[in-house]
């Protein structure tokens, strides 16, 4: 087989990934390999190094000779950017390494995008060891943070059911149009946001042709979407967030639920305009319903408004790839932001149907 | 083969089902046909008529030898009992004919479910041309109207949704505990819902692999739940009601939120004794995440509770089978309590796992 | 709730299973709790003993209260049979002692099925340490070795491959009408026949949506069918095996070829008569297309016969659930055999369908 | 949403779809769209003509304007090249028409596979009414006919399963390796093969969960791969070939056996060579086992090798999309050559795992 490398223009930016080998690591992978600016360098595996990434994941096979290295400082500072899709914990330790060679880096993980430290711990059984690079990362929720994200060293790439339920609530709480303290996400994701890790809950006989809530009682992302939401509404939020396990691979849909405080006609034009310039987010027409699979393998999150007879309740559907604009996806958006790329460089990606 | 039929002890009651040929028809068949006290007499289709059952359904083949016959109230009228497993607006017709000759029913469809007959015209868009029956039906659901169900000449089996919604409202509302006009029932269902008609929509092409809302702006289930719900409360309900299409096949979850109106310890406690006594009600240990494959092919219903910190409002979590106890198995139930046989009889079925 | 136990008429039979933690384990605790004839004493688990069977089978919330137990020869001595559902190794040492004792077992693994003990070390790394118990083993495939099964005090369960390819072949090489050096078995199972451990390659991520032969070179149950079709053939058989692993819970099919030595025209009459005395095969109409689904949670195997213009080749389609009449349920047969019960005991099951 | 079309270099290539509302049709959009070459200028559907298409195929939403109109020969005779996928029948009809007007034609139906126009008819049971068109079709397989399909007015896109058991057989028939009479072809789709017609059969509750063969007595691709093999072969060739349904949506495995004349050590390294120069078959190492998902919405085929031990059978498994390389992707591959642009333009795709 001929290989069928993507047509990079200017080899200028080198990549590195650091935990190259879950589900957000190879998709990551994908999206860098087909993207016509940049290179991927480094792909780190604690416990696959020297394997290559294409006998890992038989999707690449034929377009990278990459193989997984051990993770170094030293050779990932050599790379212009650096994305971690590591478990919580391990960006906690090496990310203050790299900034303070000149690395700039993008977290996909959790630690560096809680703001309150005590509460991070909190929720992630560890104490927070890193407050200075903490304390300069910025949220990389485009659609909230697109200054801050060009000029930073350090993004806290947002988690998946926070890109969905966040983006599905900002209009309505920047405009100040719902009550804040009656807030209810209810979010279904598919099993990748599980992970790669040989557990038999994630089994396919477990999971398939069933349905379950899972977190119920609270979820690590319940705090991250708070404090979203909070910074949004200027004010603490009360929120009850459920998410659900389908049994499918990629996909979150998030339900949402706001008590209007008083009764409005132009909900739909709000978030219209809202959203008016946003690349990656589509407001579909007034009680359309999105399916994840329209945004399969795509960086898109999709949304539409809802209301029922005599409810003064808005309801709002929002739905992502958990793995694109849930990870790997505003992953590359945001690196293409911190670059001075074009922000769709990339992400221009047709879902596949069916 | 060896024709494997169920040991029937005495076939003294004669069953005729209307309408054999969806998923609820034969679902109906499977559990009939391995119910000890009944025999299936007659299966109408307007348009099979003189199939063989097992040539349409070939999970039967070898287990009864039964044809589609074509619908005929005089046939029929000879049973003891007659199912109606067919669209809204069969019923209607043909059900008072049935009562009239002394036989008893009970509806599986939509037709007597509602007690407003123009409320029912509004959200089904034919008019209710059966008041008397509908004056004297039984809403079927035995954790509710157990006694009334007994006599009953005509009992209006519920719906899968409304089933799993209203056994995990009815403890809060029946007590008073919690705000009864900010109910939400955020509810996922299997693609059997929908019917076995051929339409695109529920292609495997379309449905697996995605997660969508559909009928967010009111679902014709809303009043159904809304009409128990508020009998259950004593007064009327406000409740948003979303369901969803889940990529399986059985199944239907329900997370309702509500808001207590005094905190509570006792909750799980209520939730037992509330149940204590019925046989296919399980209230599982506080914080338990039910799964829709624990009760797949089974007459159960699962329930459990969960609080999220520093938040006053109760989730419920409620899993049935919609074919089963949202369906066929609520059926045969309501059937046993008719003919005073054992609730449980032919309903001992234990999910298979995995 | 209630517990819905198994009407039991007689509990004179205990059953004892070793390693009930596996999907094979629960799908036999199922059919047992059920089965009229027997109590379940004793599920034992190394690695689980002190936990509720149901807790980790959520389906059996409700109809057992049993826990798992560490293995104990003494124990499970006082049982009537005991059941091995126990990874390949672990009946070659436990077998002899309880046949010491005067046990019956059935071994639902791999252990006894291969008669040529150095055959079996070969393709299952391992000495095999029990000859004696080899030598007296009865293959527990009832349609071949019934009386045998009768009298046996140790069963060799087979295989779920080895079942659906030795029943689709077995008419055909015991009349000589086919070229026994040129058989093919091309077969397909559901995920669940790779067991229950947490293992990458069985995530719902990794095999959903996707399609792929395995063994391809060469897997361990093909020594077992050539075995199986030989003694049939009387004489050493020619065979390809390929298994794959087909995106579903439950089920194996397999496209069996064969040449046949001369032209035949009753092929279908001679499966019909070959098989007409057998509860749990059902050949069906020539040209018939057998789905897994028809026999899923069912002991049942279906088989139809095929040939294809101008050609002297004889397609058999053969269908089973890999997890009852491929093992738990087989292996309940061949109780009800051993025992003396009637062998549809306890199996009279129809497959839910959808 | 801003749009984000693709960046289209030179609007020089106009395109025609003929029959757009199937699977097929909406993947060819999908890659045209994303191709950089060429402009979608017309989609015709009967049916569905001043439909928006994105409307009906919700993953296109901000990817296009355009709507289905008629089928009218004479807006799609101003196309550069016109794409029909319709069902057999339709392109007999429009072909000739357009053709005559200097418009160059890629049918992915099956109106011009067959060169045998009785034969033709024989399976798809309509009189062929464009023997001329047919006389000049090219069978456009590029791996076979690169060189014809340049030049080429007509081009017959092959069938899914006749690709991938074509390129699996080739190479061994090209050098009389095996036994032409006695190939075995037991292939497995997924259901988007069924098309997207609203039919009982292909509901996500009849197919989930299942498999099954069908067509096993004859199927309409088995005189196509005859063809393709018995000119490679040189003769006529002897095959059996079996196609099955898969619960997933997309993909072909096929598993391929073929008795060799005489034992060889050099298959690998034929196939190798084979296929050194094609930039769509991956020859993977001896041994390997591909997986459908590898190819997931990418133009790929791959391929490997296995012996069994004692045993002159050589399996040959290959894996494409059928939507992809069994369609759409192999019909842009077809427009590639016929138009002089890289053949690899618009293809170079990555499958999306998982």
């Amino acid at each position: 087989m001929v290989r069928h490398l993507a047509e990079v223009s200017k080899l200028v930016v080198k990549i590195g990934i650091v935990g190259g080998t879950g589900y957000t690591g190879v998709e990551l992978i994908r999206l860098l390999l087909a993207h016509p600016e940049v290179e991927v360098a480094v792909v780190t595996s604690r416990g696959d190094a020297g394997v290559p990434v294409a006998e890992m994941f038989p999707n690449l096979r034929g377009f990278t000779d990459l193989c997984f290295s051990a993770p170094d400082v030293e050779a990932l500072s050599k790379c212009d950017l650096v994305f971690f899709a590591t478990p919580h914990g391990v960006a906690l330790e090496m990310v203050p390494q790299l900034l303070a060679k000149g690395t700039r880096v993008v977290d996909l993980g959790a630690d560096f995008r809680i703001r309150d430290a005590e509460l991070w711990s909190r929720w992630y059984g560890l104490p927070h060891t890193a407050p200075e690079a903490l304390a300069e990362a910025v949220y990389g929720l485009p659609e909230m943070n697109r200054t801050a994200i060009k000029s930073a060293r350090l993004v806290a790439n947002p988690g998946c059911y926070p890109t969905a339920v966040q983006l599905g609530f900002l209009p309505l709480l920047s405009k100040g149009l719902v009550d804040t303290q009656r807030l209810i996400a209810d979010a279904k994701s598919g099993v990748s946001g599980a992970g790669r890790q040989g557990k038999v809950a994630n089994l396919l006989c477990e999971v398939s042709e069933s349905f379950k809530a899972y977190g119920a009682s609270g979820h690590r992302h319940l705090p991250e979407i708070k404090q979203g939401l909070s910074l949004a509404a200027g004010a603490p939020v009360g929120l009850t967030f459920v998410p659900h396990l389908v049994p499918m691979i990629r996909g979150i849909e998030a339900t949402l639920y706001a008590e209007l405080k008083q009764d409005s006609d132009d909900l739909q034009a709000l978030f219209e305009s809202f959203y008016e310039n946003e690349p990656f987010v589509d407001v579909m027409p007034f009680g359309s319903l999105p399916e994840t699979r329209s945004v399969r393998g795509s960086n898109l999150c999709r949304i539409s408004l809802h209301r029922q007879p005599e409810s003064n309740v808005v309801i709002v559907l929002s739905v992502i790839d958990n793995l694109v604009k849930g990870a790997a996806g505003q992953a590359v958006q945001n690196m293409n932001i911190m670059l001075g790329l074009p922000e769709t460089a990339g992400l221009n990606l047709i879902a596949a149907l069916p």
